[in-house]
Protein backbone atom coordinates (compact mmCIF):
# COMPACT_ATOMS: atom_id res chain seq x y z
CA UNK A 1 0.00 0.00 0.00
CA UNK A 2 0.86 3.60 -0.88
CA UNK A 3 2.32 5.57 2.47
CA UNK A 4 0.29 8.20 3.68
CA UNK A 5 1.57 12.23 2.25
CA UNK A 6 1.68 12.69 5.77
CA UNK A 7 4.47 10.13 6.39
CA UNK A 8 6.65 10.86 3.42
CA UNK A 9 6.36 15.07 4.21
CA UNK A 10 6.84 14.83 8.00
CA UNK A 11 5.53 18.12 9.34
CA UNK A 12 4.52 19.39 12.84
CA UNK A 13 1.31 20.90 12.55
CA UNK A 14 -1.29 20.10 15.02
CA UNK A 15 -3.70 18.21 12.76
CA UNK A 16 -1.80 16.14 10.09
CA UNK A 17 2.01 16.07 11.12
CA UNK A 18 3.53 13.02 11.41
CA UNK A 19 6.21 14.65 13.95
CA UNK A 20 3.55 16.02 17.05
CA UNK A 21 3.50 13.63 19.09
CA UNK A 22 0.40 15.31 20.79
CA UNK A 23 -1.78 15.89 17.67
CA UNK A 24 -4.05 14.25 15.53
CA UNK A 25 -1.74 12.80 12.75
CA UNK A 26 -4.68 12.09 9.81
CA UNK A 27 -3.32 9.91 6.81
CA UNK A 28 -4.31 11.56 3.37
CA UNK A 29 -3.76 9.09 0.17
CA UNK A 30 -5.06 9.65 -3.30
CA UNK A 31 -7.97 7.49 -4.72
CA UNK A 32 -8.44 8.50 -8.82
CA UNK A 33 -9.07 12.08 -8.48
CA UNK A 34 -10.12 12.73 -4.73
CA UNK A 35 -7.44 13.15 -2.10
CA UNK A 36 -9.31 10.55 0.94
CA UNK A 37 -8.73 10.74 5.00
CA UNK A 38 -10.30 8.13 7.11
CA UNK A 39 -9.87 9.18 11.05
CA UNK A 40 -10.86 7.75 14.16
CA UNK A 41 -11.87 10.16 16.97
CA UNK A 42 -10.65 10.30 20.18
CA UNK A 43 -13.45 9.70 23.18
CA UNK A 44 -12.88 12.85 24.65
CA UNK A 45 -13.08 15.08 20.51
CA UNK A 46 -16.85 15.41 21.79
CA UNK A 47 -18.86 18.90 21.32
CA UNK A 48 -21.92 17.06 23.08
CA UNK A 49 -21.74 13.91 24.91
CA UNK A 50 -21.42 10.99 21.81
CA UNK A 51 -21.05 13.69 19.21
CA UNK A 52 -17.81 14.10 17.28
CA UNK A 53 -16.92 17.83 18.30
CA UNK A 54 -17.29 20.90 15.29
CA UNK A 55 -13.90 22.18 15.62
CA UNK A 56 -12.34 18.86 15.27
CA UNK A 57 -14.04 18.55 11.99
CA UNK A 58 -13.04 21.68 10.95
CA UNK A 59 -9.49 20.89 12.31
CA UNK A 60 -8.96 17.60 10.01
CA UNK A 61 -10.51 19.32 6.66
CA UNK A 62 -8.50 22.27 7.10
CA UNK A 63 -5.05 20.08 7.21
CA UNK A 64 -7.19 16.86 5.02
CA UNK A 65 -7.94 20.02 1.84
CA UNK A 66 -3.90 21.70 2.28
CA UNK A 67 -2.65 18.15 1.37
CA UNK A 68 -4.92 17.90 -1.32
CA UNK A 69 -3.77 20.70 -2.86
CA UNK A 70 -0.31 19.81 -2.38
CA UNK A 71 -1.00 16.61 -3.74
CA UNK A 72 -2.45 18.60 -6.76
CA UNK A 73 0.60 20.73 -7.13
CA UNK A 74 2.99 17.80 -7.47
CA UNK A 75 0.61 16.48 -9.75
CA UNK A 76 0.48 19.22 -12.16
CA UNK A 77 4.55 19.57 -12.17
CA UNK A 78 4.67 15.20 -12.84
CA UNK A 79 6.53 14.97 -9.86
CA UNK A 80 6.37 13.00 -6.46
CA UNK A 81 6.30 13.63 -3.07
CA UNK A 82 9.89 12.99 -1.26
CA UNK A 83 10.86 13.49 2.31
CA UNK A 84 12.19 16.88 3.22
CA UNK A 85 10.55 18.11 -0.27
CA UNK A 86 8.67 21.34 0.61
CA UNK A 87 8.31 22.88 -2.82
CA UNK A 88 4.68 23.16 -3.62
CA UNK A 89 3.84 24.72 0.70
CA UNK A 90 0.10 26.16 1.21
CA UNK A 91 -1.20 27.63 3.77
CA UNK A 92 -4.88 28.28 4.40
CA UNK A 93 -6.96 31.83 3.64
CA UNK A 94 -9.96 30.40 3.61
CA UNK A 95 -12.09 27.58 5.49
CA UNK A 96 -15.56 27.03 5.28
CA UNK A 97 -17.79 24.17 6.49
CA UNK A 98 -21.38 23.24 6.47
CA UNK A 99 -22.91 20.57 8.98
CA UNK A 100 -26.00 18.54 8.42
CA UNK A 101 -25.57 16.12 10.66
CA UNK A 102 -24.39 15.27 14.06
CA UNK A 103 -21.28 12.32 13.85
CA UNK A 104 -21.14 9.50 16.46
CA UNK A 105 -17.71 10.09 18.39
CA UNK A 106 -17.40 6.00 17.88
CA UNK A 107 -17.54 6.19 14.12
CA UNK A 108 -14.53 7.13 12.01
CA UNK A 109 -14.96 9.59 9.84
CA UNK A 110 -14.27 9.79 5.98
CA UNK A 111 -13.30 13.65 4.31
CA UNK A 112 -12.80 12.73 0.58
CA UNK A 113 -11.42 16.31 -1.16
CA UNK A 114 -11.33 17.46 -4.69
CA UNK A 115 -10.44 19.89 -6.66
CA UNK A 116 -12.20 23.12 -7.22
CA UNK A 117 -10.13 25.25 -9.15
CA UNK A 118 -6.51 25.35 -9.31
CA UNK A 119 -4.06 28.72 -10.31
CA UNK A 120 -0.27 29.28 -9.37
CA UNK A 121 -0.90 31.05 -6.16
CA UNK A 122 -4.21 29.54 -5.15
CA UNK A 123 -6.08 26.35 -5.35
CA UNK A 124 -9.53 26.10 -3.61
CA UNK A 125 -10.79 22.43 -2.68
CA UNK A 126 -14.25 21.15 -2.15
CA UNK A 127 -14.28 18.37 0.82
CA UNK A 128 -17.25 15.86 1.57
CA UNK A 129 -17.08 14.58 5.35
CA UNK A 130 -18.89 11.31 5.86
CA UNK A 131 -19.54 9.42 8.83
CA UNK A 132 -21.26 5.80 8.34
CA UNK A 133 -20.80 6.24 4.87
CA UNK A 134 -23.42 9.44 4.60
CA UNK A 135 -22.64 12.92 3.88
CA UNK A 136 -22.47 14.55 7.57
CA UNK A 137 -20.54 17.82 6.37
CA UNK A 138 -18.85 19.70 3.13
CA UNK A 139 -16.44 22.08 3.52
CA UNK A 140 -14.49 24.30 1.19
CA UNK A 141 -10.78 25.63 1.62
CA UNK A 142 -8.78 28.08 -0.09
CA UNK A 143 -5.19 27.33 -0.04
CA UNK A 144 -2.47 29.74 -0.75
CA UNK A 145 1.05 28.81 -1.64
CA UNK A 146 3.85 29.98 0.55
CA UNK A 147 6.30 31.68 -1.66
CA UNK A 148 9.77 29.31 -1.94
CA UNK A 149 12.78 30.04 0.07
CA UNK A 150 13.90 29.69 3.57
CA UNK A 151 10.81 31.10 6.37
CA UNK A 152 9.89 31.15 9.84
CA UNK A 153 7.28 29.16 9.31
CA UNK A 154 8.12 26.41 6.56
CA UNK A 155 7.09 23.07 7.59
CA UNK A 156 9.94 21.17 7.77
CA UNK B 1 -14.98 39.40 38.59
CA UNK B 2 -17.60 38.04 36.66
CA UNK B 3 -17.44 34.12 36.32
CA UNK B 4 -16.69 32.73 32.85
CA UNK B 5 -20.06 31.61 30.70
CA UNK B 6 -18.34 28.17 30.86
CA UNK B 7 -17.74 28.08 34.82
CA UNK B 8 -21.68 28.37 35.12
CA UNK B 9 -22.85 26.44 32.39
CA UNK B 10 -20.37 23.23 32.40
CA UNK B 11 -20.74 21.19 29.44
CA UNK B 12 -18.39 18.11 28.24
CA UNK B 13 -17.19 20.03 24.65
CA UNK B 14 -13.73 19.44 23.40
CA UNK B 15 -13.26 23.10 22.56
CA UNK B 16 -15.27 25.01 25.80
CA UNK B 17 -15.82 22.57 28.46
CA UNK B 18 -15.06 23.09 32.30
CA UNK B 19 -15.76 19.26 32.47
CA UNK B 20 -13.65 17.93 29.37
CA UNK B 21 -10.51 17.43 31.20
CA UNK B 22 -8.29 16.91 27.81
CA UNK B 23 -9.56 20.32 26.00
CA UNK B 24 -8.61 23.35 25.27
CA UNK B 25 -11.38 25.24 28.32
CA UNK B 26 -11.86 28.73 26.58
CA UNK B 27 -13.36 30.85 28.93
CA UNK B 28 -15.84 33.78 27.25
CA UNK B 29 -17.16 37.28 28.98
CA UNK B 30 -19.59 39.59 28.13
CA UNK B 31 -17.51 43.12 27.58
CA UNK B 32 -20.74 45.66 26.81
CA UNK B 33 -22.37 44.41 23.66
CA UNK B 34 -19.58 41.74 22.80
CA UNK B 35 -18.37 38.51 23.83
CA UNK B 36 -14.67 38.29 24.59
CA UNK B 37 -12.17 35.42 25.49
CA UNK B 38 -8.73 35.59 25.46
CA UNK B 39 -6.87 32.16 25.13
CA UNK B 40 -3.26 31.13 25.51
CA UNK B 41 -2.53 28.33 22.83
CA UNK B 42 -0.01 25.52 24.19
CA UNK B 43 3.34 24.81 22.33
CA UNK B 44 1.93 21.76 20.67
CA UNK B 45 -1.01 23.60 19.09
CA UNK B 46 1.23 24.70 15.72
CA UNK B 47 -0.02 24.71 12.31
CA UNK B 48 4.05 25.82 11.32
CA UNK B 49 6.50 26.08 13.67
CA UNK B 50 6.38 28.79 15.69
CA UNK B 51 2.57 29.61 14.05
CA UNK B 52 -0.83 28.44 15.89
CA UNK B 53 -2.53 26.22 13.47
CA UNK B 54 -5.71 26.95 11.89
CA UNK B 55 -7.82 24.28 13.08
CA UNK B 56 -7.08 25.19 16.51
CA UNK B 57 -7.99 28.76 15.66
CA UNK B 58 -11.50 27.76 13.69
CA UNK B 59 -12.00 25.24 16.73
CA UNK B 60 -11.91 27.96 19.79
CA UNK B 61 -14.29 30.45 17.16
CA UNK B 62 -16.61 27.62 16.99
CA UNK B 63 -17.47 27.54 20.31
CA UNK B 64 -16.84 31.07 21.52
CA UNK B 65 -19.73 32.09 19.00
CA UNK B 66 -21.96 29.06 20.37
CA UNK B 67 -21.63 30.73 23.71
CA UNK B 68 -21.97 34.05 22.25
CA UNK B 69 -25.16 33.03 20.72
CA UNK B 70 -26.29 31.45 24.00
CA UNK B 71 -25.73 34.62 25.38
CA UNK B 72 -27.41 36.69 23.79
CA UNK B 73 -30.66 34.16 23.82
CA UNK B 74 -30.30 34.74 27.89
CA UNK B 75 -30.04 38.75 27.36
CA UNK B 76 -33.16 38.86 25.03
CA UNK B 77 -34.99 35.97 27.55
CA UNK B 78 -34.35 38.78 30.40
CA UNK B 79 -32.20 35.98 31.74
CA UNK B 80 -29.50 35.15 33.78
CA UNK B 81 -27.20 31.79 33.26
CA UNK B 82 -27.54 29.42 36.31
CA UNK B 83 -25.39 25.94 36.38
CA UNK B 84 -27.49 23.20 35.02
CA UNK B 85 -29.41 25.06 32.63
CA UNK B 86 -29.62 24.36 29.16
CA UNK B 87 -32.55 25.68 27.82
CA UNK B 88 -31.19 27.92 25.50
CA UNK B 89 -28.70 25.46 23.40
CA UNK B 90 -26.83 26.09 20.21
CA UNK B 91 -25.20 24.05 17.40
CA UNK B 92 -23.45 25.18 14.86
CA UNK B 93 -24.94 25.16 11.13
CA UNK B 94 -22.14 26.94 9.54
CA UNK B 95 -18.37 28.05 10.17
CA UNK B 96 -16.31 30.61 7.99
CA UNK B 97 -12.92 32.08 9.36
CA UNK B 98 -11.01 34.00 7.16
CA UNK B 99 -7.19 33.58 7.98
CA UNK B 100 -5.44 36.94 7.31
CA UNK B 101 -1.95 36.74 9.71
CA UNK B 102 0.15 34.13 10.99
CA UNK B 103 -0.23 34.14 15.00
CA UNK B 104 2.64 33.37 16.72
CA UNK B 105 2.39 30.42 19.26
CA UNK B 106 3.54 32.40 22.11
CA UNK B 107 1.13 34.54 22.31
CA UNK B 108 -2.50 34.87 23.64
CA UNK B 109 -5.44 35.29 20.98
CA UNK B 110 -8.17 37.45 21.59
CA UNK B 111 -11.70 36.87 20.03
CA UNK B 112 -14.46 39.53 19.75
CA UNK B 113 -17.66 38.19 19.17
CA UNK B 114 -20.80 40.28 17.87
CA UNK B 115 -24.48 39.88 16.79
CA UNK B 116 -25.42 39.86 13.38
CA UNK B 117 -28.52 38.46 13.36
CA UNK B 118 -30.91 37.01 15.83
CA UNK B 119 -33.75 34.82 14.72
CA UNK B 120 -36.00 32.68 17.69
CA UNK B 121 -34.19 29.54 15.83
CA UNK B 122 -31.16 31.05 14.20
CA UNK B 123 -28.20 33.35 15.37
CA UNK B 124 -25.45 34.83 13.26
CA UNK B 125 -22.62 35.72 15.02
CA UNK B 126 -19.67 37.38 13.73
CA UNK B 127 -16.15 37.24 15.20
CA UNK B 128 -12.41 38.86 14.61
CA UNK B 129 -9.95 36.91 16.17
CA UNK B 130 -6.67 39.40 17.49
CA UNK B 131 -3.17 38.35 17.83
CA UNK B 132 -0.97 41.31 19.44
CA UNK B 133 -3.51 43.75 19.32
CA UNK B 134 -3.75 42.90 15.35
CA UNK B 135 -6.93 41.68 13.68
CA UNK B 136 -5.17 38.53 12.23
CA UNK B 137 -8.66 36.77 11.21
CA UNK B 138 -12.15 37.23 11.01
CA UNK B 139 -15.15 34.60 11.24
CA UNK B 140 -18.57 33.83 10.71
CA UNK B 141 -21.01 31.30 12.43
CA UNK B 142 -24.77 30.38 11.92
CA UNK B 143 -26.11 28.76 15.28
CA UNK B 144 -29.13 27.16 15.13
CA UNK B 145 -31.42 26.71 18.13
CA UNK B 146 -31.51 22.81 19.74
CA UNK B 147 -35.16 21.97 20.40
CA UNK B 148 -35.64 22.40 23.78
CA UNK B 149 -35.89 18.33 26.09
CA UNK B 150 -33.98 15.77 27.09
CA UNK B 151 -31.84 14.19 23.72
CA UNK B 152 -29.07 12.17 23.24
CA UNK B 153 -27.07 15.74 22.72
CA UNK B 154 -27.34 17.53 25.31
CA UNK B 155 -24.58 19.30 27.42
CA UNK B 156 -25.81 18.41 30.47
Amino acid sequence: MERAMQDVIKVHCFGCGALNERGLQIKSYWEGDEVVCRWQPQPHHIGYPGILYGGMIASIVDCHCLWTATAHAYRRAGEKMREGDTRHLYVTAALKVNYRKPMPIERPVELRARLVEFAEKKISVACDVLSGGALAADAEVVAVRVPAGPAPATRA
